[in-house]
């Protein structure tokens, strides 16, 4: 396919990337030569009306015209996309691409004028550690275990379901990451992201008996401490996870409300059984309470986020778990939020898109420069933009349609979103077909401070869903390059395996350096130090240029220079593309570019393979 | 292609049409034969979290396996899709189609538990009528005109654009109207829709001086109550024309809220200059006053609903505007909202959903069986199933399409939504894929009960855009026989033409029959009868069978029985469609339907054409 015209909302189309309400911005149109425009509009819905604006060609550079057009930052969210008229036809130009028929407006553009997520977020690398299964000091060694617990060995094999998977207990714990950071160090990330800490009744903690202080298990509050301090002296940050769903069943709050029907934690959660007693009068020990749990999980009571109560505990308190934490001397940089999708959603409550403004509140107001972050289950893009969440752990934006990409042989591989079959087998025309979908019905701006991830403790691992150290490659080379934060699952750098989310969650093998894949942790490295390196893959634009079944490559533009991208599955014709300069490698091996006579390129034709080149 | 594995959501696919919250309701997907379909799972997304259910073969119809799954009315809107595994791949079925790749939530099927819209609704034929255009009773005679008007004999040619345009006063009235309701009994339609009848100062009225009489010069508020009488008498219903979103200058809440600051009427308003004085402390009188209004037409203040005062004013009184006209003597059936996609949007305000809410509210305690249509200007689809607007003027997903799709020449045919360049013409392809999108974002209830039209006193006529009887005959086929509630703009029946809103404000030609096109009224009466005698055209499915650049067949499936339509704007190559049982024809003329030996049915390739077959 030719060059096709281009915006996005990087900086070379959207100089002004933090507009304020009432600010009227330019926005830029890149059209290639050969591509038949002759007019240029843009389109607003400011105050819920259309609206069209005549674009002006602002320079000619090479082949290239750039349009320039006006966008009054009119609403909290403005929405533009561009009419290209050219002398045969007219497209619109939307966040998805070009299209030959109308659309409805959420794949706009959009300009949000919200405050900005905080600064070093866009060059943050997160590396994830689920805590019991990444390194145990010394100190773990003399700690009594809880009646739950069933002791593993460092060695003994994760059993990735059973009714043993959440009570394995291998005794990792925060002085044991504290004295691994040269690993991450080595890697190339600056960001360490914690699953829960707090005290619970399972290896996961997903399931807080409190949110006061940090499991003692884990080291307690002073080792929390002391991971801060070494964080903070790499010049790193910190991020702590946050059930703001539902606490474990063990909660005090929860117990309180058990306990005492006019408790005053009774309101933090949702009890059907509103009286405790049944039709004799016979006093409430004699029923079980009936209340709503996560997925229906006993464990997992659901909080209630209708409650004032809850939102000052939670919340607003000068003392409350969001605050706490991100105080001294433990200065979380910001939380992740978990199943955000589902907090304050059940049934006729929708309180989610309060929380999450809420939470942002105060966070921000606790600590300016934190990050808040959302997991979501399926489409999260009707949650973002709202001034709450900064972004989301981007499953099905990325994950899945790379997965669909690169996954090898036909078993099954479960994905995150539970869908049955798995993750099935799809060319890149598919996978472009969904990232394109997702990317469009949010901001550039929530979509490149969303996560970026191959795998998580929630999900199959990388190797596993590719099958081989070729297609990982492949599948880094893509975390590395595209647009949004990376975030590896710690484990994956050194090509562990696992088949579902609690398989996958493979003690450290510190002690075993041969099950390390060396060039796997090499690629990995090699490709956060080439972001790290160039501008255009940390704040650049996306533009795809190619795509045939087994091949993607793209464009990452910005004031700084362009790069381009090339990866393959498998091997393929070599592909000769017009309209782009000269190029020199920087990953992967391949020659330089060198436009022939007629001004094309000649890319490679070996398959899997992971190449960039920076262009002239 | 061949017949889909098909879901919607009428009655054949959901037999529970009006759920309530917590119900959990049987959804039916028919699988023809030759699909690849061995499993069919219901996906869900109750309380944020996406939820899989198996389906179950619920019987064998024919070629036909009928899948069931049970769906939880879970939230006020309910999301579902299915998931369809073959032998060879997995594609989604959401309310846009088979697709195989993931797709965002935004498409799938949707069960709202809010009150449906009044029983009646579902089977309205509208009559548009611009009042001053329509008829003049011998009572207009002796009416006074206001100094703005500029009076026009009939027979005067209507400036379409010009400085006279909104001043040309051809003084049809309310009486006019009411004598003239044989015409509507002819032509077919019981549901009669009045643009506004409010005091203004101008032809089109949009410009209210005042919500609480009837302009005298329609006749005053006696002449509506004789002509709700006569509409009544019919077992016909009339609806009104509010607009919410401004009011004129000359209105009285305007005037003594410019009058002074301090006025109880100065909130209702936006008005920028706070205190109505300059620096140097001299009297407010010396400085035009600033404020917002409808597109910065300075005639058209633009009401504030963020103040309180508004809201009781306009809705909550008891004596409000929107509640004194739906009671007797009036009677009014309910509302059209004037620019409902700009009402309570400005900037940072976003009342838009919650005065929906409101004003549904109001209405429907005022009069239980009131229907409130929302005017939009382009993508309505985040607005409805919101417990506000019971349907939208469906200009993006049925006008527009069906103009691309018809539209005759090259000249420009300026459209509703204000697009430079006008309509151009597109191939079936696109009319689907525009028609499935906006489909696919609302319930099938909001889409069914929205109004389809082929123009409005805002548009040009239809006659204008497809040039000829031929092509009109197909626009009103498909307006008659696809879901929706069909709008006529009063005319359009007799094949007048407009390039423009203002220009299509023709005066019905009562007096020169020879302007008359016979046969087009006589395809809309015809059409519409059909409509009326076939409840698959009225309450039906609405299922895909063929698409090429010149034809649109497609089925509409209901328990009582199904019908399939053949609209083609240009002769073609004869169809063979393979799955359809014989049929008769009950319009256009056609041959019967009679499968051949391979079990095909063949459809004529005249055209331009229109044909409906009852199917066996």
């Amino acid at each position: 396919m030719p060059l096709q015209p281009h915006h996005d909302g990087s900086a070379r189309y959207v100089p002004e990337q933090a507009p304020s309400l009432g600010d009227t911005v330019d926005v830029f149109v890149r059209v290639p030569a050969g591509a038949d425009v002759r007019q240029v509009h843009v389109r607003t819905t400011g105050d819920g009306e259309p609206r069209f604006t005549e674009a002006v060609v602002d320079r000619v550079d090479g082949d290239d015209v750039w349009w320039r057009a006006p966008v009054e930052v009119r609403n909290p969210v403005s929405n533009y996309r561009f009419l290209l008229t050219g002398a045969s036809d007219q497209r619109w130009l939307n966040a998805a691409g070009t299209v030959g028929h109308d659309v409805p407006d959420h794949g706009d553009f959009k300009l949000v004028s919200h405050a900005p997520p905080p600064a070093w977020a866009r060059d943050a690398v997160i590396y994830q550690i689920f805590p019991d299964r990444f390194a145990r000091s010394a100190g773990a060694d003399g700690r009594a275990l809880p009646d739950w617990a069933i002791p593993c060995d460092w060695d003994t094999p994760v059993v990735g379901r059973g009714p043993e998977t959440p009570y394995q207990f291998y005794g990792g714990d925060l002085d044991g990451i504290a004295e691994r950071l040269d690993h991450l160090d080595r890697l190339g990330v600056n960001t360490v992201y914690l699953t829960p800490i707090f005290p619970a009744r399972s290896n996961h903690r997903y399931d807080a008996a409190d949110f006061d202080r940090v499991d003692p298990l884990l080291g307690g509050d002073a080792a929390l401490a002391r991971l801060a301090d070494a964080v903070r002296a790499r010049g790193w940050r910190l991020l702590g996870d946050i059930t703001s769903n539902h606490t474990g069943d063990a909660h005090r709050w929860f117990a309180a409300a058990v306990a005492d029907v006019d408790a005053p934690e009774r309101g933090l959660y949702y009890f059907d059984e509103l009286t405790g007693r049944d039709n004799s009068g016979s006093p409430r020990c004699e029923i079980e309470p009936s209340y709503e749990s996560w997925n229906g999980v006993r464990s997992l009571p659901k909080l209630n986020w209708g409650s004032a109560e809850l939102r000052r505990r939670f919340a607003t308190a000068p003392d409350s778990v969001l605050r706490r934490w991100l105080r001294e001397p433990y200065g979380l940089a910001g939380w992740r939020v978990d199943v955000a999708n589902m907090t304050g959603r059940r049934g006729a409550d929708a309180y989610t898109h309060e929380v999450a403004a809420l939470l942002r509140t105060v966070v921000t107001q606790t600590r300016p420069d934190a990050l808040l972050m959302a997991e979501h289950g399926h489409d999260h893009t009707g949650d973002l933009d709202r001034d709450g969440w900064h972004g989301t752990m981007n499953y099905v934006g990325f994950t899945d349609p790379v997965w669909s990409w690169l996954r090898h042989g036909e078993q099954p591989v479960p994905n995150f979103l539970g869908t049955p079959g798995g993750v099935r087998r799809r060319d890149a025309a598919a996978v472009l077909a969904t990232m394109d979908t997702y990317r469009s019905l949010v901001s550039w701006r929530s979509y490149t401070h969303s996560w970026q991830l191959l795998g998580s403790h929630d999900s199959a691992r990388i190797r596993t869903v590719v099958g081989d150290a070729a297609r990982h490659e492949v599948a880094v080379g893509l975390l590395a390059t595209m647009p949004g934060l990376p975030m590896i699952f710690a484990g994956d750098e050194l090509g562990l395996t696992g088949i579902n989310g609690e398989d996958s969650r493979t003690p450290m093998p510190w002690h075993r350096p041969e099950r390390w894949d060396g060039g796997t942790f090499a690629a990995y490295r090699a490709l956060l130090r080439l972001r790290r390196d160039e501008p255009a893959l940390r704040h650049g634009g996306l533009r795809w240029v190619h795509h045939d079944p087994e091949t993607l490559v793209f464009l990452r533009e910005s004031p700084a220079g362009t790069v381009l991208v090339l990866a393959r599955r498998a091997a393929g014709r070599p592909l000769r593309l017009v309209g782009l300069p000269a190029g020199e490698n920087l990953y992967g091996g391949a020659p330089a570019l060198r436009p022939d006579g007629g001004g094309a390129v000649a890319l490679p034709g070996d398959g899997p393979t992971f190449q960039v080149w920076r262009l002239a």
